[in-house]
């Protein structure tokens, strides 16, 4: 629970009578800088002991030998330019000048935005065109991070102690490990409370300046996300990856002290709906397709079957967790094949060919698969013996939508709980929400007070108001209520009892009306929600809520499930035939020993968006899957 | 990490002071059975104390009313057949007998062998064609169970509580929900510690014994497990289930403790090898096909095509994690193809026709992707900017192989390290084993318990020797050495230096030399070892090893990876220039600030199985997905 926050106090305490030893990190052979750099005295003590630290270089500076010494670089993890003195520091303010906007555009993005900081490279010269006999000598100081922590160690480094050109060792990205001795800095006016002059250097990865796409490339925010493999390297996608491992054992952990089991549910289904991802072997040769008698062209049968099955999905959809731009596209999609069968209706008969199509009992597993979109039904068969279960899993959806919420594979804590009613899962998805929050305030103390500098700086209020406060909760009717008050707002859709609550709505209610996290009350419509949520006794609406938080929308959402086998087989047999036969062994759990029971599901990605204020889900992810875009 | 245990033994020493009060389950109107039956007076001084449990039917017995009361059942989770005295209770045993070899064959499997227990009802008397103008009232003795433990609870209820007929209340697998009060049993010979005489039933859900496939139907091993949603109904795969949920969270916890962030990486990937599965949204109409001009019927070209294509894959097979197996279908089918290929020759001249196949660029992504082989690739990336990551998720192989130890999606955890060399991967994976081993002596003690009762009597033992002791290390020479020695076996494949260890090989290494876990040292010759795994000085053998375990083999591989861009570079264009062109993003974390570090990877289905004996995955795993199966 919150041991690693204590543990944290505590070590800053013990630290205070007398400095903790410097252990190596475990099966590496060298120190981490967060146990030198995060002490309650900075490391002030720790001079004069020996390390081998590693690393990436995150700025550099240098100084001819005969040189005297500059003040060295403030501890941030990029450095402000120095007045410049030499000519050899001229030119190469000039050149850094002349990258200024390049670098800012970068640095902006990768800090988080701040506006005054940049990149500076004071270049060992290198121009001029004569070849001395020996290269000259440098004092280089680096700063170096090593992704342990928010803070970089400057380590000061002979340039004779490599032979790779100082100009080489000195790029953004290079990997140094390095041994030396711990001192306080020489120069008095450095923030530093402590560096490492280096001894040896026991490696060096260098990098390619003019290829490495963090130093050099002009890139935009969505291309830099085709780097997706260096963006870990900056401060702010450091903290977030910290942040977002702590929220991963947070999830663990409060389940499991809460008495639930985690249960692995399968990625590859049979079942699901909305927009889906096939899982196939089929590669579509000859060895693997059926052959079909087909009308040449588009057939009008054809399109008539069509637009009847998506009248059939978008329906579906309205009744699934798919949002709002789901449908909207899906409506959009049957308007453009009425219009095809429009056109068709005034041409004639086509003639007869072959088609080839897979032969789906040739696949891998003989039936049709897909990638899971929830959990939550094969959590339901484990809740019904074990009582409490939990998941955590990847999830996905095939929806062509590309915005700052939505990925094709997203992450969700689920859980379901037996003997348990809609109360049951509220209290449960507030609990374990604010858990969270609290969570990341005591154990990632130093990374959420780097992403409230660069990202957002409501972060911390934020999530310390929502873990010591209820969460306010309200009914569907109630919010409607409040969207049709708001007379000095109009909205795309308008707000009337019956009709989905948007992005919009959640947005005014959430930033507007309650400024903080709030829990709705779906008695909602049945059509508008997934088939499993269990009816109210007024046979119209059903047992749901949301969790949303404000600009990010929902981040849990839960429901009761319908126990009772009538209901359920008539939700089911309102899907269509071929779903009737895939959800058998869902309506055996109400066949046999049926309970009332509920759960909850939390997506990953967008508590990660409400912890951090990052506003696209893509530079929340490591890796991004979106429609048109998979990189690596 | 241990907090558990510990605070398990702290409960008991302070329970023997003043008994734990009796709290309500989190988020659902109950008392869990654990947090009654688990305590070191096993209950006893709760008695007059008034609460609500819910759960599943494991036994039942009834007595008539104005019977004597029958010594209650005896606290397993089934119950043995009292002596019959009464006429009703000789009919009942007789028609539980024609049935005895189902329910023991059923048993046998779901409590894990024990050859002397099967289920019996005592049903209430419905024979005898007269109807009594009111139905007969009994007392039934029901065991509950609710998964919150092995143990079950002996619920007292009068059959007048409920309007359901005491024949359908008493049926395997009911759900119950009462109210009543603790006391100790009545019947002096039982031994049960405690039992509730219920005041109320608050909720039945019922069964159709006809239709429930745990109470009737006679089901071999293999159709049990297309019920895979009843299982953790049976105690055993319960405590199996509760033993995978203590190795999840060990394992966040060992990595988070040790200073790891855990990393998100994707599932649809564009990179993998071996046999994969494709992730498509491609129907098959007509809206995303391309047509390519063909010949009819098979044509030489495609034929020798095809015979060059299987080769490569073979090659890239063999360099890459697949088992054996996978390498022997392939050659299988390679032959085939060759023979095909020698039939086409005597034919001549095919005619052309139009192929339609899937067009990828109309695809999801645009791109072709698969579900991921190995997270390891893209935890790399982070390693080279954070130092210490992990993940946990799942992983996929579409080879076409149906056997005890491989489906085609399991999960691992994986974890890269940075700074690190082959040594420092085989601590790791050494302290982590042996952590998940302790881990679950001290926080899952009553299901190993039950499981070294019922499955595997060699389990606790076991799991202690391998927690307390230094993993044996030795090379994959010497392991060699030893198979040759071994003069009294044949191996199937003759054991010499350059041939991969079989798991007849391994098999004979862990259980009969070293009658433990071993970790080999794989100084491998390179192709037999995925192309990352870095080359050796003597520039044929990689630096590798795998962990193996008694009966079920490789538990954790890891190796040191190819850090130097030259050689990866020259390795990864083996692989033919498709794979290039994938791989550029990862030959990039070589180019710019490359480190030496390591990784491994343990295979959670198969520590599963070391730590509970179970002899066939398909039986660890909640949700099985194997060749030709998926059912839910």
């Amino acid at each position: 629970m919150d041991s690693h926050g204590k543990t944290h106090q505590k070590e800053q305490q013990d630290d205070v009578i007398s400095p903790k030893p410097v252990t190596l990190s475990k099966y590496s052979n060298r120190v981490e800088l967060k146990t030198l750099l995060e002490r309650s005295d900075g490391g002030a003590r720790l001079a004069g002991k020996r390390v081998v630290i590693g690393g990436w270089v995150k700025s550099s500076r240098a100084v001819k030998k005969d040189s005297p010494p500059p003040p060295p670089p403030p501890p941030s993890s990029v450095t402000v330019p120095p007045p410049s003195t030499s000519k050899s520091n001229v030119s190469c303010t000039e050149i850094i000048q002349s990258k200024m906007s390049i670098f800012r555009k970068l640095f902006d993005v990768l800090s988080g935005g701040g506006k005054t900081t940049y990149p500076i490279f004071d270049k060992p010269e290198v121009t001029g065109g004569q070849k001395a006999t020996s290269p000259p000598e440098y004092i280089i100081y680096f700063l170096i991070s090593d992704g342990s922590s928010v803070c970089s160690l400057q380590v000061v480094v002979d340039s004779t102690m490599s032979s790779i050109p100082a100009t080489q060792l000195m790029s953004l990205g290079t990997c140094i490990v390095a041994e030396g001795v711990l001192r306080q800095p020489l120069a008095a006016s450095t923030k530093h409370v402590i560096e490492l002059e280096a001894e040896k250097l026991l490696h060096v990865g260098t990098v390619d300046p003019e290829k490495y796409p963090l130093s050099k490339k002009q890139l935009p925010l969505h291309l830099l996300r085709d780097f997706s493999h260096f963006r870990p390297r900056t401060t702010t996608v450091g903290s977030v990856t910290r942040v977002h491992s702590a929220l991963t054992l947070a999830s663990h952990t409060f389940f499991q002290s809460n008495g639930f089991q985690y249960v692995q549910v399968p990625v590859i289904t049979t079942t699901g709906f909305g927009e889906m991802f096939r899982v196939t072997t089929l590669s579509g040769d000859e060895t693997d397709v059926k052959e079909e008698k087909k009308h040449d062209g588009i057939s009008i049968d054809t399109v008539k079957a069509a637009i009847k099955e998506k009248s059939r999905l978008i329906d579906q959809l309205k009744r699934s967790d798919s949002n709002r731009e789901a449908v909207v596209a899906a409506v959009h999609d049957l308007k453009k094949t009425t219009d095809l069968a429009a056109e068709l209706e005034k041409k004639q008969k086509p003639k007869a060919v072959t088609l080839i199509k897979p032969d789906v009992s040739k696949d891998f597993f003989g039936c049709d698969t897909y990638l899971t979109v929830s959990g939550r039904l094969h959590l339901e068969s484990y809740a019904s013996a074990l009582g409490k279960v939990y998941t955590f899993g990847p999830r996905f959806r095939a929806d062509k939508i590309d915005n700052a919420r939505h990925l094709a594979e997203m992450w969700n804590v689920e859980a379901e709980i037996a003997f348990s009613e809609l109360d049951g899962a509220m209290d449960c998805a507030d609990e374990f929400f604010k858990f969270l929050c609290k969570y990341l305030l005591e154990t990632r103390h130093e990374d959420m007070k780097f992403i409230s500098k660069r990202v957002d700086k409501t972060v911390t209020t934020r999530l310390g108001t929502t873990a010591s406060n209820s969460l306010l909760r309200f009914s569907y009717t109630e919010a409607i209520t409040f969207l049709q008050k708001a007379t000095t707002r109009t909205f795309e859709t308008k707000p009337k009892w019956g009709v989905a609550l948007t992005e919009e709505h959640l947005s005014y209610l959430t930033d507007e009306i309650c400024k903080g996290a709030v829990i709705i009350i779906h008695s909602y419509p049945k059509e508008v929600k997934p088939f499993y949520t269990r009816l109210n006794d007024d046979k119209k609406t059903v047992a749901a809520f949301d969790l949303v938080v404000p600009k990010v929308g929902v981040v849990i959402s839960g429901c009761q499930n319908e126990e009772r086998f009538e209901i359920l087989d008539a939700r089911i047999k309102e899907l269509g035939s071929i779903s009737r036969e895939k959800y058998e062994w869902y309506l055996d759990l109400r066949r046999h020993g049926t309970v009332k029971h509920s759960g909850i599901s939390l997506r990953m990605e967008h508590m990660l968006l409400f912890a951090t204020g990052l506003p696209d889900i893509k530079d929340a992810v490591p890796f991004p899957r979106s429609w048109g875009k998979a990189n690596n």
